[in-house]
This record gives C-alpha cells, sequence and structure tokens, in this order.
C-alpha cells in the first residue's frame, strides 16, 4: 500500500523548541516509516525550514538531514506544502498564521497563538471560514504525570474535588553575575513577552482537562527584577510582569491557587507541581511523576512546639507507576494532529481551544488591573 | 531578696492549649523559683484555675499541684490576683476580658482577642482608659524555625525581599471513618469557629514582624465538607469556612500568597510552612526549621521532557542549625508578659496588636464577600 | 453519684492469659476509678482468683494486690459475685461454665467456649434459659491493625473484595534442643489441645466481621511433629494436628485461604498477617500495622528471566496511620462486657457467636477426614 | 573437526516468547560458534522462522538476521530441519505438534503441550511409536533462586520437609483506567486460557523436581473479573478461572499450599515465592533469590498486643549466595534439548512430563468442580 507524504512548513525552525522538540518528533515519526493511518497507510512528514537567518537555517538543515529550507515565507506559502507549523516569536504569530490560512494551509501553532483575544478569535474565525484543519500545541497534558493524575480523575480517586495548588517558577538569572536563561524578548511586552503570555495558556488547558472547566480568575502581577541585561549583556528596562499570584475557580466550586514567578527558588519536587485535594483522596503531580495519599493513609500531624515535627510528610505519598509508557509529549500531539489532517481524526486542541489559552491571559491581566475577580466567560465557536 | 508572688486568673483552665502549653509554662517558672526581674528580685506566678466543669477542674487541680480553682468567674475577679489570662472558648472572650478589665486587673489573653474589630478595638479602648497592663499570645514568632527566619532577614540575607508563600493546612476528618482532630465549635460562627478568625490572627503577626507591614488582602473562602460529625457522633451543618485562598501585600510591594485549609493533605516540610524570596536568596521556615539557598547557590533547572528531573530540589538547600535554643515559644510570651507587668519592661504584642489579627480576618472576609482587594487601614491607637 | 461494685470470678486466675492480659485489663479500669457508665455512675470491677494450686494464687494475690481468692470454686459460685469469667484450660470449661449458668452468675469466657459443637450449644441453651448475660472473649479484632482493616472495608477502598490470604504460624520448638514454648496440653487431644480448637474460633470472628459471613470449610490438617518433651522434659505422644490449611468460602464469593502452623518459620510482616484484594485495592493487615496498595498505585512487575527483579514490593505499600489511639485488646472487650451487664448495653460476642468459633473448627475437622467442602450452615438462635 | 547444523522450525516465532527468550538462546549459541559436544564438534542451530503474519516474520528476520522465514508450516516441516519447536498460541499446538511428530521431526514445545491429559498423552505416544526425540520447556527450575532451592534439598538442609508454600500472582489490569498486561486469550477458554492450564504445568515440574511426588490435589477456582477489555478496547466476557487455589499433597506426606491469583497485588518478595519448611530449616525462593533460617537461627516470637511487633522478621533471614553463576533459563533447556538431539544425552523433560503439568491443570479443575481432594495418578509410559 502506498504511503503518503505530507509537506509541514516549520516556521522559526531555528528555535529552541523546534530544534529540541519538534523537528526531532517529525524525524522519529519518518525513521520510523511514517505514521500508520487507521487504512494501513503510513503518513511520511516532509519538513520545511523556515526562518530570518540563512545561515542558521542551513547549520540546522545540515544536522538534521532535511533538505529544504527557506527564509522567504511569501514563496514558501505559494508551495504544496500541506501544514504550515508556527513555533517563531509570539509577537509575528498572528501575522504569520492568518497568512498562511489566506494561503489555504492546514495550522498548527505554539501557545500562544495570538498576543491577544481579538486577534485569537480572528485566527479562529479566519480559519472556520477557510475551512481547514487547526490546532494548537498544548503537549503539557500529554507528560507522563499529568497523564497519570489525569488516569486518577477518571478513575474517581479523588472523591469529590475541593481544591488544587499549581505551583510554577524558578529563579530567573538577571545577567548580572550569572548568565541569563531565557531571551530578553520574554521581557518585553512589544515583542509579546510577560510571565502571563507565556505560562497561562499551559495553565488554561491544564486546569480545563485535569480539573475542570475555569470560570473566574483573580490575579496580582508584579514586576520584581526591573532591569535586566539581554543576550549582548546590555541593560534594558523590563516591562511585563516576572511573577503573577493568581485564583481560578473552576465549575463544580473547585478553587485554584496558581502561583507563577520567575523570581522564586525551587524547593518542591519540580518544577510544575499540581495538588489535588479530594474527599477521598490527594494527589501531586510534576511532569513525570504523581504521587497519591488516598484519606485512610492520611495522618493526623499537629504543629509541634517543644520538639521537631515527627512526620516525613513526604514517605506518607505512594508513587503511581509508569504502567503505560508515554510517548514524546510534542511527538504525541503532532501523531493527533497529522492524523487529523490525513484523515479527519477527531482533534481536541483546535484553535479555538488556543484563543481560551489567550483569554486566560488577558483576563488575568485585567483582574490584575481592576484589583478583583473577573468571569471568564464562554468563547462563542463561529458559525 | 525577696520574691514576688504574681496571682494569674487562667480562665479556660482545662481547654487542650491551658492544659498542655500554658500551665506547664507557669508551673516551670514556679519550679524554677519563678522570673528573676531585673532587680534581682523574682516572680512566682500563683494561678488560680477557672472554668465551668468543677469535675474537671478539680482533677486538673490534683494533676497540677495547683491548689486555687473556681467556677465562679465574678468571685475571682473581685480577689486580690493581678493578672486575668484568657485561653477560654473564643465566642466568651469579649466578655470576659472587658469584665476584668473593670475589675482592675492586668490581662493577657490567647487569639483572636475578639470575634469582631469593634469589640477587639473596644477592648483597647477599655484597657488604655483604664491603664492596666495587656497583651495578646503571639506564641508562632518564637518558634525556632520563625525565629531564625527573622535572624535571616534582620542579617540582610534576602537582599530585597521580593514575594512569599505561607502554605498552611492538613486533613481534618469529617468523623465518618476516622475520629475527628478538631473541637465541633470551630465549625459554627455562633461559637467563634471558623479557619479565618482562626488562623489568620497568627498570619497578622507573622508577616507584620517576619516580613512587612500588611497593606492589603485579598481572600477567597470555601465551605468545602458542608456536613460534620460532633465530639458525640452527630451530624452538624457547617457554616464558617474551611479553606481560604489569600493573597496579602506588604510594605515594598512584596506579594504573600497564603493559602490555609483544613481539606489539604501534606506533601511538604511542615504543618506549617513559609517561603520567602529575596535578591539575594530565599528560605523556607517551619516552627522548627529553617533552610536556606542563597542566590549563588542558585541552580538553572528545566520541564525536562523525555527524562524523569534530574534535580534533586530538597537537596538544594541548607539547613540553619540551631545554635540559639529557643525556649518553649508559650513560656516565652509569658516571661515578656510577667516582666512587662512586674516592672515595665517593654512588651509590643499589646491588645492593639491582637486587633490588627481580628482587622485581617474581618477585611479578609469581606474581601471574600465583594471579590475584591481590600485596604487594611492603620488601626488608630486611643488617646 | 456513688460507684457499683462488680464481683469478677476469675477461674483459671494464674494462667498466663489472666495474669499477662485479663487481670491487668480489669486492675487498670479500677486504677482509673473505675468504668463509666452513661448514667454517670462508675463500675469498679472487684476480681475474686480462682484456681486450683494455693501457692501460686496467693503469690498472684500478692503481686496484683487483689484480696480475694480460692481453690474451691462451688463456694466462690455460692457468693455473691456477678460475673464468671473462665480463662482456665479449655477441656474443662464446659463444666465450669455451665455449673456457673446454674449458679445464676453472667459469663463471659476465653475461646474455645467449649470442646464441640454440641456442648458449645447447650451452653447457649443454658444460658439463654436463665436469662443471664453472657460474651466471649474475642480480643483480635480490638487489636490496631485488624480496626484499621475494618475502618478500610466500611469507607470503601476495596471495592468488591475477591479474596484474601490469612497466614498463620510460626516455628514450635520440639523440647529437644531447645525449650518448648507452648504447653503440652496443646498437643493433647484429652485436653482441649489442637490446632483447630485453638485458632479456627479466631478465624471464624475475624473473617465474619473483618470480610463476610463464613459460608463453607475445606481444609488439611498434619501432624507434622508426632513426639515432643513436655515441661518436665519428659517425651510425649502428640495426638492432634500442629498444622492445618484450610479455604474458607465467604458471602460475596470471596475465597479465603487460611494457612495456620506451629511447623513455619516467618518470612512476613508479623505471626498473623491478613491480606484482602479487591478491585480497587488490597491492604495487609497485621495485629499492629495495616498496609494498603490501591489500584492506582498497582504496579506491573513481571517474572525476570536475567536480571533480579527490580520492584521493591515492599516499598509498593502505604502505612495507614495510627489516627486513632487503640486501647489494649482484651480492655476493650471487658469495658463492652462490663457496660453489657451493669447497663444493657449491646453486645454482639455472645455465647452462641463463640459457639460459632467451635462450629468453624469441628467442621474443618470433618472436612479433613472426608477430604472435601463442607457448609457451615447457620446456627439457631435458642428462642 | 567439522561442525553440524540443526535446522531448528521455530512456530510461533513472532511470539513475545520466542522473540525475548527462545530466539535471543539460539542466537547466543550460533554467535559464540555453537554448543560443544562431548565428542568436540560443535551442534549450530539454524532458526526458521514460522508464522502467520508474514509482515511481522519479514520485520523479525531482520531485526534477528535470521533469514529463513516462512507462513506455511507444511512446507517447512516437508523440508529437512531436524527439530520442530512450538512456540505458538496453546490452543493450536496439539494439531502442530502431532504433524511434526508425522513428519519425522524431533520436537520441543512450550508447556501446556496439550489443552487435555487425552491430547497431551496422544502426542506421547506418537512421539514414543515415531521414535523421534522429544521434550518441554521447564524453564522456572534452570532461574537462580530454583536452582539453589534444589541444592539445599539435595544438601539435607531441611531435615524433614513438613509444608510448603506456593504463592504466585500479580494484578492484571482489566483494560479500563489502566492498560492490559496480558494477552485476551488468556481469558478465553476456547483459545486455551485460563490460569490453571498457564501456571499448573509449571507448578507441576516445580514440586516434582523441588519439593517431591506430586500425590494428589485439591483446588478452588474463581473468575474474578467477569469482563475485560482486550488489545483493541473492546470489552470481552471471561469464560476461566483467574484465581486458584490448590491444596497438593507430595510423597511423605508433605502438605503444599498453592495460590496463584492474577487478582492479587504483591507484599511478597517477588512474583512467585516458594517457601519450604522442614524440621531442620526453612528456605524462601524466588526466581533469582534463595533466603535461609536453620532451626538454629529460629526466633521465638509473639503477637504483642500492647505494642507494635518486635521483630523483624526479613532480618532473620540469610541470602544463598550467587556462587554458581546460573545460565538463562530458556538456553538451559535448549542447550540440554540439543546435546539430547545431537548426541542422545540424558533429557528428563520429556513430552511425559509435559503430560503431567496437563494432568495436574484438569485435576485441578475438576477438583473445583467436585469440592473435592483428587487422586494424581501414575501417567503410564507407552509400550
Amino acid at each position: 500500500m502506498s504511503n503518503v507524504s505530507l509537506g509541514v512548513i516549520v516556521n522559526g525552525a531555528t528555535s529552541r523548541l523546534a530544534r529540541h522538540q519538534h523537528l526531532p518528533a517529525l524525524l522519529a515519526i519518518r525513521r520510523e516509516g511514517g505514521l500508520l493511518l487507521s487504512n494501513g497507510r503510513r503518513v511520511i512528514p516532509e519538513p520545511i525550514l523556515v526562518g530570518r537567518n540563512a545561515v542558521a537555517l542551513r547549520e540546522l538543515a545540515d544536522v538534521t538531514g532535511i533538505k529544504r529550507w527557506s527564509t522567504n515565507l511569501d514563496t514558501v506559502l505559494a508551495g504544496n506544502d500541506d501544514v504550515f507549523f508556527d513555533v517563531a516569536a509570539t509577537g509575528q504569530r498572528f501575522q504569520s498564521v492568518a497568512r498562511a490560512i489566506g494561503a489555504g494551509k492546514h495550522v498548527y501553532c505554539e501557545k500562544p497563538i495570538a498576543t491577544s483575544l481579538i486577534e485569537a478569535m480572528q485566527l479562529v474565525s479566519l480559519a472556520t471560514a477557510a475551512g481547514i484543519r487547526h490546532g494548537t500545541v498544548q503537549d503539557k497534558i500529554f507528560l507522563p504525570g499529568f497523564r497519570k493524575l489525569l488516569m486518577l480523575r477518571k478513575s474517581g480517586f479523588f472523591g469529590r474535588i475541593l481544591e488544587a495548588r499549581l505551583e510554577f517558577g524558578r529563579w530567573i538569572f538577571d545577567g548580572e553575575h550569572q548568565p541569563v536563561q531565557r531571551p530578553s524578548w520574554n521581557y518585553r511586552k512589544a515583542d509579546g513577552g510577560g510571565l502571563l503570555l507565556d505560562m497561562f495558556p499551559h495553565w488554561r488547558y491544564m486546569i480545563d482537562h485535569l480539573i475542570g472547566k475555569v470560570m473566574s480568575v483573580s490575579c496580582t502581577c508584579r514586576t520584581h527584577i526591573g532591569q535586566r541585561r539581554d543576550e549582548a549583556g546590555v541593560p534594558y528596562e523590563v516591562d511585563v510582569e516576572d511573577s503573577a499570584f493568581a485564583q481560578i475557580e473552576v465549575e463544580g466550586n473547585v478553587l485554584v491557587s496558581v502561583n507563577s514567578s520567575w523570581c522564586t527558588r525551587i524547593r518542591r519536587d519540580d518544577v510544575i507541581v499540581l495538588q489535588v485535594d479530594g474527599t477521598a483522596g490527594s494527589a501531586v503531580a510534576t511532569p513525570h511523576e504523581c504521587y497519591t495519599q488516598a484519606d485512610l493513609n492520611t495522618p493526623t500531624p499537629v504543629i509541634t512546639i517543644d520538639t521537631p515535627q515527627t512526620h516525613d510528610f513526604f514517605a506518607q505519598w505512594l508513587s503511581v507507576p509508569d504502567n503505560e509508557k508515554a510517548p514524546n509529549s510534542y511527538r504525541a500531539g503532532w501523531e493527533r494532529f497529522i492524523r487529523h489532517v490525513a484523515e479527519g481524526a477527531e482533534f481536541p486542541f483546535t484553535l479555538l481551544e488556543g484563543a481560551k489559552g489567550v483569554q486566560l491571559a488577558e483576563l488575568a491581566h485585567r483582574s490584575d488591573t481592576e484589583r478583583r475577580w473577573i468571569e471568564v466567560p464562554d468563547l462563542e465557536r463561529p458559525a
């Protein structure tokens, strides 16, 4: 049975995320003979690398063995490739995706899909009108630890879910004494920077899928470190938040505390830790692990006065084993999107889902400004 | 040189807190020959046990060797004792303390000093007008871990403090399958119950003293478990919050996330954990321990995709040693208050400080109702 | 309010079980001022020690401070004591208990209540006809580990219970090279010896209460060690089983494997280990501990061929904490029986329950003889 | 001296057991230059892969470097290969092996050698009449732990063996929330499924070789989980037992408790644990370890009442060291069978031994149906 080629335009191919996650995922599918469809055929993705730096593109082409690359997006969009994938810097995403839709491409893109809800919904409308297939990367829910958390919820482990705590953060150096770990555009509003736009799209789909539908948000932002040094060591002013403390209400009266910060140091299981407490048990999930404490294993500690605490609070949890081998989380997304394009398989992570992430970031900003809770209304699917 | 007797009326003497903390603290001072004043004399506290249950009082008198006890507070207040100490259930505190002030006693009392700010400030006024000496128990800051945290701040360890996280909570059983760990009045509004009134007085003085002056509060409450069983196994309705997620702004633009819950399970260092992040370093304090990570020891972890996290985030912190032996935290309060009464020594934890705790609980409730940030104004010291 | 005396005849007072468990339980109740009834009165047990060896009785009276003792049971039964408690050797129990009932005493006795079902049911009839209050010691279910197991079942932890394994046993030396640990009468039929009569009464009430109603039994016995030395070092022939492998069917199609042996060595958590497997989780209980593995924490190990096993199968279980402090298991039985006698409180562990234990032992013997499954019929409560 | 080729037809070559155990064993012998015979020649096994799925066979041929493969068993049987090895699904085994014997091949096969004793004995007759050499895989006794147990018995360590406990089991998920770990045919009678047919052939040769000759069996089966999901997620009904509790009498009056279950969770040393108790000592063997407790090291624990158990029952056993390096257990079988075929070396694991395994499974089923002990008669070797 003959195989099928799928041309995939990778816009922003030299970005860290493209190099380390998306391209390896596509190349792994190629290496294994393509993705098997339900009709027995195999789809072989044929990437073309697109970017602004010809030198970097050529180098990347050499390393990966991908033959096609270009610095001219217009020319590429005029070609026969099927899928446009955007992994370039956030600030240009709306323009690029809109052009790709105009060129009749199916589109798949990194989060956030735009820097404002208006633009995000415009992309949804354009895509719907054009009748193309579309999706956004929602990689975190494919990580083993969060998959296990979802299994726990589906199996009824929690009883009634009461509350959750999402702790994210790590310390990002300002470049004064130690090298910076994030690109400077992340700290500039004009380039689509800011912690909310970067992380709240993740929190939106994680909460929607793992806990329950997001209903309202209260958020307080801070710009703790006002001046930083860029990639060249030159000082610049930060005009976006580098820390955000939010509370999110989820259907069923569940409350989620969401602390995100680039100005904190980690004393917990991992960079992201999501604890869910229910009447029948609690779980603490990280990207790779998930620990449970059932109600029946719950101890009754107190604040000790004259002696150190006698409980070892980490020994009182049990790991959920890796019974099911999870594939790479980016590849999992690609496989589902390719099946969506190639054989119409169901794909829940559409641009509308991507728009929800932008919406949450935007309303969280508004909550910070107005210093009050903001409702998160349903987004209307265009007719 | 002759010693001095100090009559101490212990109202609510059979309560858990009196039995296990306050009375042992007073008895220890007696056993060691009294508290040494700066003039070389010793003050010997002479407690009289007051309560409503004669059988329990007599039994307690036997066990402790304290000879005086009574069920008649009026008679006791008419006597010659110097200090009135209130550790009875919260609901009666205002009345009892007001009467004691009226009787010319110095007063010392457990938190919250009243169930509303108006009543709390009335006590402050009465005490000021009466010219008596007064104080509230603020025991947590005398616990070894929080003392170390204060030492870190005073030493400049943190650089500029940016943000803090206070996590408090444990699971309180509802009495269905496992015995309850808290008295039922904690879950009834009419009896002065509720998590805010119970814990926010602690958070107020801890934040004021350990981090900085409280400026405003945003708080969201939940009553997760609506029905519980009381001490006799009889079901009752809960009409107060059993969980509260707050954010507190502190002078200097510092943000403190304060999650308090009786419906969570513990996967962290202790029942109370306070993390403070500053430009020069972070610390995580529990009642007995304090761990530090200086900026120069801060690693640069990332979210791993294909492999488990490689960092051991607990091994990257260093304990602050117990170089200074801390006394029992309740005794520390008593010693300072006795010196205040006996020789006019400075005592910062006055009823006004106690009123601040009630204020924070009250405004947190208002924030929950109005779903917005509420300013926390300065309380005026009565003229 | 005046207290009440309760005369308790302790027949077999010098036995190990009386000395180490029952008398200390009664004395502890005395020492604490008696057992508090619901009407506020206290019952003070007044034991009288009865046995055959005057020297041993006098010595025991001295050690315990119990003033009354006698070697003449008839005289004692003719007295005013309220309760007859039998903890003497099994072989004489039927006669003694029948006489006590005839004398109008309330009776409480150790297991087995008789050496045959006919005699056991005769005691039930006598007691019913006499209208006295009666009970048997069923101490194991009051041990902390089995209490936790019961809590697990009641809370629904197991989902549907499928099967259970009860492993009991230890090595009893034959007296050849090492001293024996059990009295020689345990190995003689004429004295009421044998493993079935000793242990199956325990298994009956444990299974009935902790798992479900016993329906049928299949049992195979062995006398592995045919000759032993008695307390004086004299060899004797063993004419009872010292090992029994049983299967017990419980309502709901649950199967329980019950291996009991005095000829095995222990490589498991304790002398008695009861594992219960259900669809939603499994638990392993010992007298003091209870470990759980929920379905979601269940790993997928295989038999490794080329390498040692990689799973640590003990680390995959979580302990159920001691949230509720369990009283001494023998004292728990006494308190309930005394309340039953003194104020008619409910007492489920009647002589009929004791007869069920004898029944199981008897039918297990019959199964061994006939080499087939035997139904365990309901015992009729006498009219 | 010239080497000898041995053509080996591997029927069911793409099965898990062939891929991971048998083919690697054969290839390892090839890689090391063949199996050395006593005459100094080397036998080089030349496998031909046989199965029904051409794609899978071709892929396997590629991966292993084995050149010959076929989907036509008749053609292959008509060829010159010497040995027919059957590792295909159980349901087809009788037919395939009978045809191979008819074609004059020597036969070696996985257990069970047939799905009924009649067919198993028919294969024995056919093989005997044909004068071919034959054998069955009895891999477990070649595992290091069970080899050590055999060494203990042969050395007289146990004194007189009294009783044994074989605990086998693990939890097999039903496919509802977690992926299944066993093929669905294992749960269908028509396909040769069921726990007895799968495991009792192992227990037969293990008990016969490691403890003593099997004399009679009592067995009770359960189908605990009546509905499961197959490899494609489709629900199906289970019509075989998934749990079996057996007792097996062995010559010398030894009793063996054999609990096997796919519905239990493991709190013991390994998936299979075999404990043997003797007058002089006990041993606990797993596939890779063997622990001993001699009579002289045996402690005298009791059931503790007021305190947790004080014995650490795992620390009281001593490991038997791996002084002799055991080869892979499947390769060990192949080496002995190849020597049997190539130079007539003794080979105890004939088809008659394989028939004994089927016999035990069959009689265990009968015992379950008739609810009584069943004798296990000697199987007559055909004249």
